[in-house]
């Protein structure tokens, strides 16, 4: 029960990506490992949950993405589903150093140039016959034109596969692919996401591309601070097809990266779980750090979230979401709109407050609060879904 | 379904202190407006929400407790039911006073030594005329042993009433009681709490008291940040009885007072909306307000709640909430048992780890979740309850 969400239509191949997927974790009739083989030249950047705990594909990532030159060696990406060899310690760093070293006898390169990642239910070990056996029909199946199956292998309790592509003035073409109920209910261990180019782009460049792009994009949608143990992000550049030399083909494929990065972050919360509605939070009129802590107050109540799902105008509920952020802003000058009516003035109820206007647009599927703070600057959003008695269901019935 | 939550006995009268209650605001079937009184001599102590909107009530009693020698004052509490005055700007405010200043006729005092308190929808205007005529009745129903009557009639969502009595050796009597979903699910502009003595205590102890009770208390059960905008704590002292004159009496008075107010603070999250579970998270082995942090991290992620709505000792889950809490402790240190069963240890899982036990822990009605960050120092107790469908289907349709 996606928020209007579809089925992403064609992904474009990616010169110097070649993916295999295989049916190999779980009982279920779906694939569920996937090998990604990147070719020599390649360079990638990534980023992973800052939470305490990170799994053991996590630690092993960073451990072998320290190494000086790291970056530009990556051979391979072993990606599974179903389990997320999380909370299982040095057992889980041993079978996560095996997936690599698995990986790379396929792929001819070193145990420390393939990063493993995995996704699904914490605290159980990887079934590493099954991975090994898996991780072969994988390799023996590497193909350029396969990244729908690799939206469709990763997935875990999402509903659709999310993707997107693009191609870039100057002939550079960029594909990514997500996975995960968001942090807005990591009931698994959540968040994939990998995105590629074809163009030749440094390894330092990358990764400032990409903290801009993380900023603005996955980080927007963590709407109650549950970091989950596995999220990871890579995004790679090639070097294997056109594009991306002049300065304005380099920003025409750094806007490119960061729209894919947006859908496939935006795809994540339309595919929240039990979600039936969209919300787009719009804070301005303070110092950016104060709006953030408002929209995310806002964005993480329970009593918006559930009013947000019975599409209830519940102003009172806005307003002491609001009022819970210390500091920074006036509370007697903050105004409010909902899908552009008018609802909150001078820190009150609006004069021109029209229930119906209002419940109607809170009714809608897709909805924007736009909260002005009545000073100057800032501009930040975030995204969120509503909190639906399906979201507990799933979460309460989950394991048992 | 309040989580074995019985109706209080028999709540004491306390000397100094006479109660009016009947029904004025709502169109229910139920008392939902209530006058005490307080005898010349008593001694008052306030604290309130720390929401930026704080409610006109809440405003209209921090003005008149400014003035110096206020707290010694005070002669009357006027509290209503059914619409928290909340969200109501400058006409909320002249609404507060009016309802003090209808209280100070009958108590032929001054406006200004009445305290208006109110609870329920936000953003809704007082019927003033019906209060009006129902502080009449009240006046003319002023007996001391009404307090039963009291805890029934500030109730909102509760659905049951909230009370405790305690003696004291010396001879001092201590009532209280207090409505409230708590700060966990504040739907309603939430939290009363008022307690009363009738041993002699000066104003500035009383004050230093109840700041020890509240963060003791009330404040342990702050497990969704949303502090809302009516939340009120009265704590008075009449001086009408005995006990309360020795250092051993007073020590013993202390305790009672710490007791009532932990009763009631547990009362409210065992009533609290949809709850079917209690749950005791209790944190030591670092500073103190890191062990706040844990506490309220584990206490507030929904997938905690909901893995405590199914009974199911989903350890990742904890891990996952733990881990969130940045700094201050060794992730690797950390400890945890559910109902006294080893479930983590050396921040993975305990290897004496037992499934079944762990579940049937879990799957109590009240379960008690022990975390050892492994370090010396502290100690932190939080009560919370679980996340169920019921939760999301009274917040969802409220209103609606």
């Amino acid at each position: 029960m996606a928020v209007a969400l579809a089925v992403p239509e064609s992904l474009l191949p990616i010169a110097g990506v070649r993916i295999g997927t295989t049916r190999a974790i779980r009982a279920k009739r779906r694939d569920d490992l996937t090998l990604m083989a990147l070719a020599p030249g390649c360079r990638v950047a990534a980023v992973f949950t800052q939470n305490r705990y990170p799994a053991p594909p996590v630690s092993v990532c960073r451990e072998y993405l320290a190494r000086p030159g790291a970056a530009e060696e990556v051979r391979g990406l072993a990606i599974n589903a179903g389990i997320a060899n999380a909370g299982t310690l040095g057992e889980g760093v041993r079978d996560a150093r095996e997936c690599c070293r698995l990986a790379a006898e396929w792929l001819a390169c070193e145990a420390r140039q393939v990063l493993p990642f995995s996704t699904g239910v914490i605290m159980e070990r990887l079934p590493m016959a099954r991975y090994a056996e898996g991780l072969g029909r994988c390799a023996e199946g590497l193909e350029a034109d396969n990244w729908a199956a690799a939206a469709r292998a990763i997935m875990t309790t999402d509903t659709v596969p999310k993707g997107m592509s693009a191609e870039v003035d100057g002939g550079a073409r960029v594909t990514g692919i997500a996975k995960g109920s968001g942090m807005i209910h990591p009931n698994m261990a959540t968040m994939l996401a990998f995105v590629a180019t074809d163009a030749a782009v440094e390894a330092a460049e990358l990764r400032r591309w990409q903290k801009l792009m993380v900023a603005e994009t996955f980080n927007t949608i963590s709407v109650d601070g549950d970091t989950s143990t596995n999220d990871s992000f890579v995004l790679a550049a090639t070097g294997r097809g056109g594009g991306g030399r002049t300065r304005g083909e380099r920003r025409a494929l750094r806007e490119a990266l960061m729209r894919v990065c947006a859908h496939l972050a935006e795809a994540i919360v339309r595919d929240g779980e039990g979600a039936t509605r969209l919300a787009r939070i719009e804070v301005r009129g303070a110092a950016n750090a104060v709006c953030r802590r408002v929209a995310e107050s806002v964005a993480r109540s329970p009593l918006v979230k559930t009013a947000l799902a019975a599409g209830d105008a519940n102003v009172g509920r806005f307003l002491m979401a609001i009022g819970n952020v210390r500091g920074g802003f006036a509370p007697e000058a903050v105004a409010m709109t909902i899908g552009g009516v008018p609802v909150l003035a001078s820190g009150g109820r609006d004069p021109r407050y029209d229930e119906d206007g209002a419940a109607a647009a809170m009714g809608a599927e897709e909805v924007t609060i736009a909260i002005d703070l009545g000073g100057g600057g800032g501009g930040v959003r975030m995204l969120t879904c509503d909190l639906t008695r399906e979201y507990v269901r799933i979460n309460a019935e989950y394991r048992s």
